[in-house]
C-alpha cells in the first residue's frame, strides 16, 4: 500500500511555488491538501498556472483560514521572513516543515539580520533546522523536523566545490565562484531590471561587492574544511528563464592529483549529483526541469588552476526539486519519487 | 503483468528523435531495442543527447545493420523520403511502422511528388496508412500497420478548425490559419536562417507564397467538411525554441451560434485536446513538453468572424508524443501511458 | 547656419523617451533644453540610460519646477491621460506639442473615453490635433501646432493596408490584421506579464476581443476608404525586445491587379517605407533601431487573398522615430534628419 | 573638402563584414569600392543583407576578378587563413590593410601554427604587423601598413586588465578572465552547435581547457607585464545576439590601492572607454551596436581581490568599430569619425 502524505503549501504563487506544485502533483506519496495565498485567495491554481490545468482540482485559500493544522508537511514558499513567523506554531503541533526561503539556513541570527535587513523572529529554532543539502547532511535530513531548503547558488557552488574542500586539495584562501543565473531566480514580483525588455539580449553582473546567498555558501563550506574559506562571489543574470551555471576556481595545492576521480568517487552514489568525462562541459538546458547537478572538471593548460563547471535548473534542484527530495527523506519514501522525469531539452 | 512492447527508432538524432528518447525512455510498455543513426552510429545516445544521461544506456547502431526485424513496431524519425524506401520491407514482415516525416501523410501521390519534390517510393503503400490524428482516426489507428503522423501546423490548425468544420458552421471557402512556430520546428540541420544569431530577436513570416502543409491540412479538413475547403496557411518563426500559436479566422455563417460550447463538447473526452474558457488567451508555454492542444475562441466585437487560438509543443503533440499516443493506441495501451507528465513552466 | 530648435521632453523614462533622446541626441537642429520625469528628478540622464553616458549631459528635472515655455517645441513622452491634461497651457503659448500617447489620436472623445476608460480633458482639442502619419497627412503635419503621434500597430496596420483601400481593391469589410509584437511595446511599467520569465520562451494573443488601437486604426483606414471599414485585429505578444510584424489579410475585388505595382507607385517617393520585391519576407530585425516601414506583398496559390507583410521597430517608425519625422515637417528640417543610421542587424 | 578613402572589403558576408558595411555605409570618408565574395558574387549587398537596403548600391564581387588595386586600403573580413595569402601582394602595391582575422595578431608563426592549425603562408609579414588595439598602440598604428585587428575577447580582457597589469598592482602570475559572449561571435557559418535550438535558454562554457584567444591576451599583457603572465581564460556562450561581458580576477599586491582612479586616469583621453564609478554593472546592452568597451572596478567585502567587469560589442569594439577606428588613424582622420552612432538600447 502506498504510503499517503498530506502537504500543505504556503505562497505557491511564485515560481518555486508553481514547480513544487508541478513535481507534486505527479508525486506518487504526496497528497495535496491545503495552497495558501493572500493575493490570489480563491482562485483556482490551475487559473493562475495554466499548465497545470487538468492536474490539480485545488483552490488557493486565506492563509488565515486555511487550516495547515491537518497536513503533516507544510512547505514555505514564501517571501524571506514569513515563514520564521509562520512555522514555529506548526513545528509546535508536530508538523514537518520545509522552507524554501532564507530563513533558517544560517546558523548565526546576527549575520542573517545584516544580510537580511530585519530581525528575526525565532533565534532559537536556528539551531533545530536541518540545511537540506542531502550530499552532506542526508542523516540529518532524515530526521529532521525542520529543513532549510538551499538557495540555488549555494547549491550549485558547495556541490561544485564540495570534493576539493573535503579532501583540502585546494587553497580555500583563494576560491573564486563566477556564477550566471537565470532570469526566473529573481522570482516574479515585477520589477524593472527583470523586464524582458531589459533582461533579453542583455548580460550584466549584479551585487558584485556583496551577495546574500555568500555567507550561506562560505557557512556550508566552512563545515567540510580544515581551513577557513575565503570567497569571491559574483553573480550574474543571464537572459534565460531557467539554470544556472558556476564556473569555479580554485588553486590546487599539489600538482599531479587526479581530481576525475576524486568527484566521480564522492558523488558515485549520489541519485542526483552527475559527473561527466574529464574537460566536458555541462549545457544548463540538459538539466531544464531535472533535479540533477552535472559537473565536469578541467585543468586548463595542466596548470596550478582547477576549474569546475557546475550546472543546475534554479527551480529544480536550486529550489523545489531538492524540497522534494527531503520531503523523501523526510517521510522515508524512495529518494527519487517524484523526481524521475528527464530534463527538456531542447 | 505489464505489457512489453519492442521498439525501433530509425533517425533519432533530431529532435523529434531526442523527443522520442525522452518519453519512451519513461514508458511503462516500451522497450528501447534499437536506434539507428548513420552519422552517430557507435556514439552513446546520452552522449549525443546529454540529457538522457543516465536513463538510456544504449549506442546508436548503422541502419545497414541494425536488427530491426526483433522489433514490434519502428519509429522513423527520419527526413522526408527515408521511411518511404525502408518501411515497406519492415511492413511486410508484419512489423508496425508510425513515421514522424511527412511520406505517407498525403493520399495522392502525385501531390505529394509535387510538394516534397521527389518521386514517390511505394504510391501502393499509401491507402493503407492511417493519417495518424487521433482524435479523428481513433478507431483506424487502432487497427493500423502504419500510420502517418501529422506535422506540426497540420495538427494545430485542425485541431483548432475542427468543431467548426464538422458542423458547417463556417464559410469553408475563406479559412485563414495565421501560424507562429518556434524554431526547433525548422529541424537540427545547420542551415543560416535557423542559426541564434538570425533567429533571435527576430519575427519573419516564410513560404507564405505556398508551404508544404497546405496540402496536408486541406485534405484533412476537406474529409469533415461539406464544401470544399480553402484555405490561406500563412507559417512565420518566432524567437523561441518550442511551441506552435496557431491564430485561425473564418466567417460564421450564421451569428448567436453558441461556439463555446461547440468545442467544449467536440473535446470532452478527448485527453489531449484542452478548451479554455470564452476569450481566453492560450501561451504556448503551458503546453510546453506536455501532449496537449489547448486553444480558446473569440468572437471579436460580437462580429462575423470567428478567431480561434490554438498552441501545442511543435515536437510533442506535434511530432514525438503525439507518436507515442498512436503507440499507446495501435498496442491497446492507456492512451496516456507516458503522456502524463505536466508542462514545464516558466 | 544650422537651424536650431529647443526641444522639452515630458516623461523620458520609458522606453519612448529614451528613444527619443538617442535620436535627438544625434540630431543636428535639436536642443535639449529640458528632460522631465517625476520619479527620476534631479537624477542624470546617463545614470538612468547607461546607453547614453558621454552624449548627454542633462539631468531630469521636476516636471512642476521645470521650465517648458523656454522650448519651441514639447515632446510628451508620458502614459495616457497626461498630455491632455499639461499640452494645452503650452499650446497657449504658442509652443508646439508632439504626443506620442493616445490624448490626441482619437477625434471622437466619446470613443476615446470608452476605449481609455477616463474622462477626455480638453476635447475641444482634438479638432485641432493633426494625426502624425506623414504617408498619409504631410501637409498637414508640416503646419499642426499639435501631431498626435500614431501608436505602434496603428502604424504598421494603416501602411500595409493603405495601397489596397485608397484604391478599393479590396472587400473593406474583411480585413484581418494580425500583428506579432515585441515586448517593448508593452512600456517600462513593471508588471507580471512582460517579466523576462514570463515572456520568454513563449508566445500568446492578448486583448484579441477588443484592443485600443482598433478604433484608431479603424478611423484612419474609414478616411482613405469609399466603404466603411470592418476589421479583425489580433496583436499577440512576441519573445524579443523590438520590433512588430503584421500579417494582413484582404480578398481582392478582382483577380489579375497588379498589386505589386500598386505598393511600389504608392510608396516610391516616401523615404520611410520600402516595398521589397513580390513575395519576399521582410524580417522586422531589418529594420531594428531604424525608421522604416518594410512590406512586401503576396497572393499566395495566386487565390483571391493578398497578404501583406509589413514590420517596422515599434520604438522608431512605431514611436520616437516616427515623432522626429514629424518634427522635421513641423520646422521645415530634412525629413530623413537625425534618422539616417542603419538598423542594426544582426 | 573631406578626404575621401577608397575602401575594399575581401568577404563580406558574414557577421564582422556586415557590420563594417553598417559602419562604412555612413562614414564620411569611406567610399566603398570593391566588396568580394566568392558564394555571393553577382549579388547585391541588399540582397544578402535588407538591413542595408537602400544605403549602398554594391555588389559582391567574385575575388579572382575583383580589382583590388584601386582601393587604398582593403578590410579582411574573411575565416583565419586568408588574409595571410592574399594580402601579401596587395601590400608589395603600397596598399594598406586591415585584417579582422587572427592571420597577423601572434608575432610567433610558430605558436600561431599550434593553435590555428595551418601552416602560416608569410611568416616573416608578421613583424611588420601592428596589433591594432588604439589604447595601447595608437601611434603605431597611424604609420603602419598592415594591422592586426584584434579578436573579441583580447580587446575586451586586455583593455580591462590593462591598467592593473601596465602599474604592476597585481599578482601577473595568477589572472582569471571569465568571459561570456554573445552568439554572433561564433560567426555565421551553420553549425549545430549555434542553431537557435541550441544556444536559446542554453548557457554553457567551451573550449575551457584551452582556447585561440588565450596565446593572443597573454602576449598583449606580456608586453606591458614587468611579470610574466599567467592567466585562466574561459569562454562561455551565452543566449543572445551581441555583447560580451568579461568578469577578470586579479589579486591586489598591496591593500588600500585606489583602483578606480587608476582606471579614470589612464582611460581618461580614450574616446572608446568608459569607466564608470566604483562599484557599477555595466551591462552589455549599454554598448550595443557602438564602439565602446565600458567598465567598472569592485573590491568585494574590501578584500584582496579585485573584480573588473568590462563590456564590449563583439562585432563593433571587438571587430568591425575597432576595424574603423583603425582606419581612421591609419588615414589621419577623426578619431570618432564613423563611430559616434549611440548604443541600441533596449
Amino acid at each position: 500500500m502506498t504510503h499517503e502524505v498530506h502537504v500543505g503549501i504556503v505562497g505557491a504563487t511564485g515560481y518555486t511555488g508553481a514547480e513544487l506544485l508541478r513535481l507534486l502533483s505527479r508525486h506518487p506519496n504526496a497528497r495535496l491538501h491545503v495552497i495558501t495565498s493572500r493575493a490570489k485567495a480563491g482562485h483556482a491554481v490551475a487559473d493562475v498556472f495554466p499548465s497545470l490545468r487538468g492536474l490539480l482540482d485545488l483552490s488557493f485559500e486565506d492563509p488565515e483560514q486555511a487550516s495547515l493544522e491537518g497536513c503533516d508537511v507544510v512547505f514555505f514558499a514564501t517571501p524571506n521572513g514569513t515563514a520564521m513567523t509562520l512555522a514555529p506554531p506548526l513545528l509546535d503541533k508536530g508538523i514537518k516543515v520545509i522552507d524554501l526561503a532564507a530563513d533558517f539556513r544560517l546558523k548565526d541570527a546576527a549575520v542573517w539580520e545584516k544580510w537580511y535587513g530585519m530581525p528575526h523572529a525565532c533565534p532559537d529554532v536556528l539551531a533545530k533546522a536541518v540545511y537540506g543539502l542531502p550530499e552532506v547532511n542526508r542523516d540529518a535530513i532524515k530526521n529532521a523536523q525542520l529543513v532549510a531548503n538551499p538557495g540555488c547558488y549555494p547549491t550549485v557552488v558547495q556541490l561544485g566545490f564540495l570534493p576539493l574542500i573535503e579532501q583540502g586539495m585546494v587553497d580555500a584562501d583563494r576560491l573564486i565562484a563566477d556564477a550566471k543565473s537565470g532570469v526566473s531566480g529573481a522570482g516574479r514580483t515585477p520589477a524593472v531590471n527583470i523586464l524582458f525588455a531589459e533582461a533579453a539580449e542583455n548580460f550584466k553582473a549584479y551585487a558584485v561587492s556583496g551577495h546574500r546567498h555568500h555567507p550561506e555558501i562560505v557557512q556550508g563550506l566552512n563545515q567540510l574544511s580544515s581551513s577557513p574559506v575565503t570567497l569571491t562571489f559574483t553573480p550574474h543574470l543571464t537572459p534565460m528563464v531557467r539554470g544556472i551555471h558556476a564556473t569555479l576556481y580554485a588553486t590546487l595545492n599539489t600538482p599531479d592529483v587526479d581530481v576525475q576521480s576524486l568527484y566521480e568517487r564522492r558523488y558515485d552514489s549520489e541519485p542526483f549529483v552527475d559527473v561527466m568525462g574529464f574537460a566536458a562541459h555541462p549545457e544548463t538546458r540538459s538539466v531544464r526541469g531535472a533535479n540533477i547537478c552535472r559537473m565536469a572538471v578541467h585543468i586548463p593548460l595542466g596548470g596550478q588552476t582547477v576549474v569546475v563547471l557546475s550546472v543546475i535548473d534554479n527551480l529544480v534542484k536550486g529550489a523545489s526539486g531538492q524540497a522534494v527530495h527531503n520531503f523523501n527523506l523526510m517521510f522515508g519514501l524512495s529518494e527519487t519519487s517524484g523526481l524521475e522525469a528527464p530534463a527538456l531539452a531542447p
